[in-house]
């Protein structure tokens, strides 16, 4: 039997990479989407599709309304930042920022991982072209390891160890795109814009935009999505 | 003004003593409830309740669906121990355990502190009368603190340091009883049964019933709650 691994999926390309990545090490893979308020249900729909073609073995959709805290441009009405310089993604945090977002996903996915008697999660944060997200950082993803270990059965009945996979964390957005295809990824099913108008297209010019064209590019393959 | 913490309150007496504490320490309050898919509604009711009369700046009450994962007595069709021998409770982790619920709790806490510029979270966690959950003890505390420092801007942009306070982690049933009742306290608001009858009475056999009956008589003052 294949071990199980839980991956966090949001329909965009990284994640879908990692839920490739997780499936080619091996893993019979669960993976974990919410629905946390954010601006549109595309990524959701996105992530269905995704998890599909890949072959999850279970994927589940959770509801979990981040709206009642606010704080941040997803997820209130806060303006998402357009045309941004890209010197200034990685100088400032972005109103984009949603306050413990990834600490709340990796936990829902401990807690889960946990009644599967997984001892993997996978993440596709990534330090590089990132957005300046404090929870993207290769400290952060060790510190939630150690503190994982010791807040489930795991941690008291001397159990494997839980393992917080970020394969993604020291690429770049063009090596993250030529290893999904290289794995088979349709991204033409993946979603990235933070914010599309309502023809239901990418803006075109948010920092997620902005990082997948640019990502493109630099890997020298057309985007089969909508850009 | 005050400093603003975030204090999570299920509606128990730990955790109504706790707010109270966090009052007492001088911090204006946010308490943080949660429906998770427990078995019953009444404690997100005596939460309410202690959040009111315990002058709580604001309480929210977040909808979470761990019945998704399931894996524990009081999010699916597990039955809930009745009667267990009191060594039993440090000796094993039983059904009532949900996978990584403090984890959970925890995370949006931190995330609600980041937003309210809260550098203080409050959870009525204890070491000592608990049911043996792994999520309960000091050193799990003190990993989760550590990771916070890294997860929000906090970490990123240097500023004050996040301290999850667990005032109850080493004290008894007892000794909580009497801090609570000392600080006014009404211990007739809150609930404790994971299982109650459909009459809307405690059960009086689930290891909660258990600890806190065994508290008062401690105490040795009269419960003034359904028990």
């Amino acid at each position: 039997m294949s071990p199980r691994a839980v991956v966090l999926l949001s329909g965009g390309l990284d994640s879908a990479t990692v839920l490739a990545i997780a499936r080619h090490e091996g893993f019979e893979t669960y993976a974990l989407t919410f629905r946390y308020g954010q601006r549109h249900q595309i990524e959701v729909d996105a992530a269905r599709k995704v998890a599909a073609s890949l072959g999850a073995a279970r994927h589940v959709v959770l509801d979990i309304d981040l709206r009642a805290f606010g704080g941040s441009a997803l997820t209130s009405d806060l303006a998402v930042p357009k045309d941004r310089h890209p010197s200034s993604m990685s100088a400032e945090i972005p109103p984009t920022y949603v306050p413990a977002r990834n600490t709340i996903f990796l936990s829902f996915a401990l807690g889960w991982a946990e009644v599967l008697e997984s001892n993997d999660i996978f993440i596709g944060v990534n330090a590089l072209d990132y957005s300046g997200y404090p929870d993207c950082r290769p400290e952060y993803v060790a510190a939630f390891e150690r503190m994982a270990q010791l807040a489930t059965r795991r941690g008291v009945e001397g159990q494997q160890t839980l393992v917080v996979h970020a394969p993604l964390i020291q690429l770049s957005k063009a090596d993250i795109i030529r290893r999904g295809m290289g794995l088979g990824v349709n991204f033409g099913l993946t979603w990235s814009c933070y914010d599309p108008p309502s023809d239901g297209k990418p803006c075109g010019h948010c920092d997620a935009c902005f990082l997948r064209t640019r990502g493109f590019l630099e890997a020298g393959v057309a985007d089969p999505g909508f850009y």
